[in-house]
């Protein structure tokens, strides 16, 4: 599985990946666990063959109604998702107006400001794209990026249930959300923001982990491709949230897909 | 996913492991790539439900046959293999008698160092561990700790049909052993020893793997234990070589009970 990376390469996606995750860890953006967690990722994404299933479609229509709809949606992001998917979840954020919140599990003074800044510089590279979907002119469109809040400095609440550093939260942010986006989320924190009432949704290409079985809607999809479906989902016009979502029955398709892939090889 | 090592922990294992991994990291030993190929086994291994499965069972028997009645066996180590199972894969050569030899995709002078002088360490203290299956006296099985060649350092072979620095290998290893044991091996390198004609076992815990699906043996096992295993397989006495061993047939059951492992949830 270890190639240099070249666009003809059958694996470059995921080449391209690995390396975003390895300057990630350069700039000291991740923790040590991180790599690891990615690599689960593969094999899952793997054993799903590497597409967005039409269970996975499903999931991200109706998480784009649920943050269209929300009163307060916040984006949740961490190492990771910041190393793989912060050009998309800026444009997300910019499109929804909502915020953007940095927010890790192993929090450190050095990561955060590893993040922020790294955050700050892809807004700055945001800014200067084209909008997604023809939608506004130039201006408005860098007007909204402009605006899309970065929250994860100076945290001023927490998030109930959770001990240490990494129950700290923004009050403006994930603390007063109705609609959280929370990819690869780790199950604990997705426990206790479920127990507070909040509409969350997970990406996780794990059907069986506990986030993906807690959360309200679970996109199993690889996050870069699902980043980039709900920018399409967006500009498209969200339907109206589901309130008889089966979030069980849509993982169940999921692990079906699993399944069927491994025993027709 | 992301906890504290403790005991009690029901991820412990898993945690030592990622343990293992970091330190070995610190230590230079691993290609950037190795964390993410950890993590993929990882979630492979969470699909078999972290057991060793009959499948596997019946193949670690197989390798043990065939590693035993070998003219020249040899066991190559890469650097995920040293940082998992190299004091288990000393142990063997011990018992068996044959060499190790690191051998890495990367190669780098630097990496080579770090891994070899691991190595040296690990040897150090397996020779002063008790013996396994309490087969030998303490001195006579120390003498065979330490007799065990670890080979890597002075490569004066190449294997055929690879390019550039990963060919590299010893003629008195690797290039004439007749049976050769290299777990967690790349897709290309694993071809390129099975063209040689050598009966390669591999350890491997995706059995949709090229390296799983083009070895003569392949264990659909986690490596620690596996050569924990292997070790006791050893000691019992190991049975003759099947030689109308079919590997895949044993693949399939390892995807069936992966499948059913995910069906069942």
């Amino acid at each position: 599985m270890e190639h240099d990376a070249d666009q003809s390469h059958p694996r470059y996606e995921s080449l391209l990946k690995r390396r975003l995750l390895e300057q990630a860890a350069a700039k000291g953006m991740l923790a040590d666990s991180a790599l690891i967690a990615h690599g689960r990722g593969e094999a899952f994404d793997y054993l799903l063959g590497e597409r967005t299933t039409a269970s996975a479609n499903a999931a991200t229509a109706e998480a784009c109604a649920r943050l269209v709809a929300a009163k307060r949606a916040v984006i949740s992001i961490n190492g990771n998702v910041a190393a793989l998917a912060a050009d998309n979840l800026i444009c997300v954020a910019a499109l929804l107006g909502c915020p953007l919140e940095i927010n890790i599990f192993y929090r450190t003074p050095e990561r955060m400001e590893a993040l922020l800044s790294h955050m700050d510089e892809r807004k700055v590279a945001a800014s200067k794209s084209p909008p997604p979907g023809f939608q506004s002119s130039l201006e408005s469109w860098h007007a909204s990026v402009e605006q899309v809040e970065i929250l994860g400095a100076n945290p001023d609440g927490r998030i109930p249930s959770l001990e240490g550093p990494r129950a700290k939260c923004h009050i403006g942010g994930i603390l007063n959300s109705d609609v959280i986006l929370v990819p690869l989320e780790d199950g604990d924190r997705c426990e206790a923001l479920v127990a507070m009432g909040k509409d969350v949704l997970v990406v996780d290409l794990n059907p069986l982990s506990r986030s993906a079985k807690m959360a309200s809607v679970t996109i199993v999809d690889e996050l870069t491709r699902f980043s980039a479906n709900l920018i399409t989902e967006i500009c498209r016009g969200a339907q109206q949230p589901n309130r008889q979502w089966d979030n069980p029955a849509n993982l169940q398709a999921a692990l079906d897909e699993i399944a069927a892939n491994i025993l027709s090889d």
